[in-house]
């Protein structure tokens, strides 16, 4: 299909130009006297993502499922005991308040449990505070806010859960903390890693530190903000899955079709005819939703493009809204918390702005005839 | 600044990520055995694209501007008239039948002289017929309907003007027909070629013929048409600078903006707000309008994106449209206008939409506790 | 550095530009109606390379040590005890003949075990025949014969594998073949897969079949040889670990250095003076050899430059060996082995070779002075 | 064919991965306001690789042909007359005493005339002092050290030469300085541009400020002078063309092949049987010789495996020279030569030379078998 595949599941995100350029190199020696200076700054930088400085990151040539693993053998044992609180299938996010409220509840019942964290879809586009939060192993994987391939799976643990692994009892090999912690030490990996995704991520951390994390977080507002204003104004049925403000997530919007629609047929269409990608309902949600991920390397004109097609594809399988009106209210939202402008500079734009174009230069056919 | 530019100006367009690929490599001797393989592919399938079975193409390391000087160089003397005629400034695209009556009124005077024509922005997105409308001299660059970077212009020369090169007197020594017939006609270049850009346009020709030249044709006449259909939409003073069908061109839409308003206020506002890269007026129309773009490697959901920055635009400075009017215009006509579409398979669109998500695969944080 | 770096670890291995490149592209979704072809024809090409037909390719994104725990963790319970016969650190190889051995002593007693065979450095290097062999459980990693980036471990396992994955009770979840099965039979994934890495794979399972699995081999016979008789050539107390024929590896050479010499300063002076990459001797044989990969997209000249590298290295460091010695050796033996070709054609090499260059074609400096 | 291509012609040469990747991009608008940066730093870092601070630098979207075509049509009116000294078809290196002495002699005379220097295999490589030594038009290309692909002609143009140019009446229109200076001035270009090149362009200046010109120099020599050696070492009949080190180029060197041998046939075997590209002999030295080229961005290893590469052609069409005598001559060249190692760290260079393997982490075959 010509152009540009419109990417708008919640993962894997858009990979930005620089990340691609970046990871696409020759391989070398990742036992060399050289290596060391990539990882070491890979680990300091990490673990700036996660806002703490007392815990250790780990990346794992595996994906956020593998990081979950690695997470859970290192710090438990045959038959602990697992509390896994669950929220709903698409609206479960934490806001943050309501983290930090489970671990003051937690703190207050002196409660020794450890705290898992489950930031594949918000580390590096939501405000996360490991420190701050006590948690004490978050997970997430390349392919989200980090805005790179899947591949890497990447742990933090805090002092508490490195402890708990002395007394952990579950068997590990590829996902023992333990390998990496004393490879790590000197700036190795205990087995081949992922070059180009080392280096992506090398870039990846650069591009965050560069918009910087708390500019990042309010990009990630607005423009999940402007797709709820579509939403709002498609009306016709469609509405949020998430019932109220508080339930909102700043990297993927989950939407109800009506009664009668089969939210698969928008995606299909949305697909085939259009070319953009949107998330499905899964399990007992599948058919009754679309999700338009909105997290990682985006702006405000690849939203509107997708909210209109996202539009173009309901109108298509015959949901009832109005042409336009969702990419209205979202442009309408993005154009009213736009960051001023310095005012334009003086110059002309270009050399052409003020000359007629030499021959050859002009946008069309011409015709010349030799008398 | 995040996401990615929307590039909308009458050239360079976007370069396929394909193209991107195919150009992405080592140097080679161009001198080698292996070379020419790569050289007389690509002539025999430029020759495809320019409708000619007659013609001899010329790939130069240049641009159109000096593929323009290549063709007059090549086939005038010191002292030869030229005629150039100007149809206006931003709509002097030639639509075919004229090409054909300019052509059928100098057969009827029986006139010797040669045709040449400015294909720069039409070769690859509109139809040209070399052979039938008997051209002499047709010149392209490669970053427009050939979707590259610049760095080539391409000459395709008529045996009439293969035949008046024999007279012509101008000077000429880069852009000579001469040591590029001799080398060429063993799969060499008389100087070193941008082997980067051969290869692109080894894999835009492929792309051309996978689509196919009449469907190209089509996709690019329908999405000019949405853009015109958007600019109705807005109404508020903005229209075509094309007073009728007959000047519209399907590769670039010039809009002239209402009394009062800089047009380069909203190309400027576009790009640094919006990252959205409009055209601009030129010469004595600077300021009085801005140019969308649409050629190349494009869809639907791009156009509707630029469309809805350019509306986002001309909103921030002033100019009274509704908003969401021109998308909704524009997406309507191409929903008019889309292909039908197979049925859906049976099968689930993935294994997720039967099934729970495992640990670690959903989309926000989720909080597991050890007890 | 200037110029390029000498990969001759055993692994990673070279990447091919090609592979490169067609690692280099926008994310898409993977469950998508489009994604399945890319997995399908992944799933059938590699069991091509593994010789089965029968067997099953499971591809994880993980590494080969990843693929190991995922063969040993499906098809064992606790306690089941696992005989890994061991043939010294460096010349463990198998060759092809003591494998199929092994599965003939292990029919012979009508012995139920499961073989598990580690192909990591010769799956698409040296021959391997799955089904031939009666292997249950086959492991490799990308980074090798498969000439990509690490990142995948896959595994291949046979229908007795398949049925003894019913009666292991190992846990596991992101290793679990239950998961895959399910998801693979439609074309997916059961979570995010590395795209880069999986259309890496389609590209070089592409190589791999233009080459021949048996050309392949061959090449990698004859490279080896050739270094064999570099290392014989030098002398000077230089031998390589394997001490009879039947233990070369034709993927790696590991190399004893003499007496009083630490094999780290070879690889140290190597690696930071002549930007060659050699391999270190592991665990008990640290600093008594260094290694040289050459395994994957390997020709010729250079196994020359590597060879003449860690000859200059091996001097700087004091070893007695003649300059040149090991390289004229090797070159001869390709020399005398290589293919006969084709009498060369008789045109021109080029249109330079038969005309002056004009001005500005010459390759040093000249003076032009206007009179 | 499998491996890497070693190219040695003189033009182009190696690119390094760096400035391919810096190449490898989405076009973008050249007229946005964005745009000027890149170019004023292209022209501002141009001067200092021309050391020049009076000159001014074009950028011509051609080959070094073009730019010497630019350099003449501007400053030269018809009828005027240039002497173009000879100094042989392949020796004619000014050693940089000798363009000094041109110039004095020139000043000596009192001589108006303008000095032009194709610095196309120069600029880069080996020393060139504009403003020193005086020089009124320098040219150069981008594919020899720039280390880009074919694509720019590079002219920088002295005070007294842009004064020329108000005279000068040959008829221009790509190649005129005036447009380039007047869009220039305000950091655009009059036409479009090769994007990919100029981004390429930025980072190969970024890569000769981080070596230093000086030290590029230096390596070019002493590659050169390893060349050098290795003809030496061959005797047989085999000499260098350039009769005395005066006339010896650091950049590239043509070999004569002894009588009844074909140089053709050396090129011929070198490239389809060990994938080497060597340089041919041009008009009347056809056949005669080869040369190696030896510029840009090239290491010692790098020739190493060049000069074994012709060895085994010369040898395979019948030259007798002794197998390996040039690799060993030009390495213990290099080796005499290498810089001083700081000395080798104290730590392991990496966890595994300490420890055994895991499993899978081995280098070659092993069996597991479950009891």
């Amino acid at each position: 299909m010509p152009g540009r595949n419109f990417l708008f599941v919640p993962g894997p995100t858009n990979v930005p130009e620089r990340i691609l350029r970046a990871m696409d190199r020759a391989m070398e020696d990742h036992r060399s006297s050289a290596f060391p200076e990539l990882a070491t700054g890979l680990f300091r930088d990490l673990k700036k993502v996660f806002k703490t400085t007392t815990g250790q990151a780990f990346i794992f040539p595996a994906t956020g499922t593998g990081g979950w693993e690695a997470a859970l053998v290192n710090t438990l044992s045959p038959g602990d005991r697992v509390i896994a609180p669950r929220y709903g299938q698409f609206s479960h996010l934490w806001v943050t308040s309501d983290l930090g409220a489970v671990r003051r509840a937690m703190d207050a019942a002196e409660h020794p449990a450890l705290l898992y964290v489950d930031g594949v879809s918000s580390i590096g586009s939501i405000d996360f505070r490991m420190d701050e939060w006590k948690v004490d192993l978050a997970i997430t994987g390349s392919q989200k806010g980090l805005m790179l391939p899947a591949g890497l799976g990447i742990v933090c643990a805090s002092p508490k859960a490195l402890a708990a692994r002395e007394r952990a009892k579950c068997p590990r090999v590829f996902f023992d903390f333990g390998d990496m912690i004393k490879a790590n030490a000197t700036g190795y990996f205990p087995y081949t890693p992922s070059l180009p995704l080392l280096y992506g991520l090398r870039e990846s951390l650069a591009i965050i530190a560069e918009e910087g994390l708390e500019n990042i977080f309010a990009r990630h507002h607005r423009l999940a903000e402007g797709v709820r204003a579509a939403v709002r104004a498609w009306g016709g049925g469609l509405k949020l899955c998430a019932k109220a403000p508080k339930w909102y997530s700043d990297t993927v919007s989950a939407i109800l079709v009506p009664e009668g629609v089969n939210g698969a047929d928008v995606i299909d269409v949305a697909f085939r005819r259009y070319n953009l990608a949107l998330g499905a309902g899964l399990a007992r949600m599948a058919g009754k939703l679309f999700r338009i991920g909105h997290l990682g390397d985006l702006n405000e004109l690849m939203l509107l493009g997708a909210i209109a097609g996202a539009e173009m594809a309901m109108r298509d399988v015959g949901i009832k809204i109005e042409a336009g009106s969702g990419v209205a209210a979202a442009a309408e939202y993005y154009r009213s918390t736009a960051a001023p402008l310095a005012a334009r500079a003086a110059a002309p734009l270009s050399p052409d702005a003020q000359q007629p174009p030499a021959a050859g230069k002009t946008t069309s056919p011409r015709v010349a005839a030799r008398a």
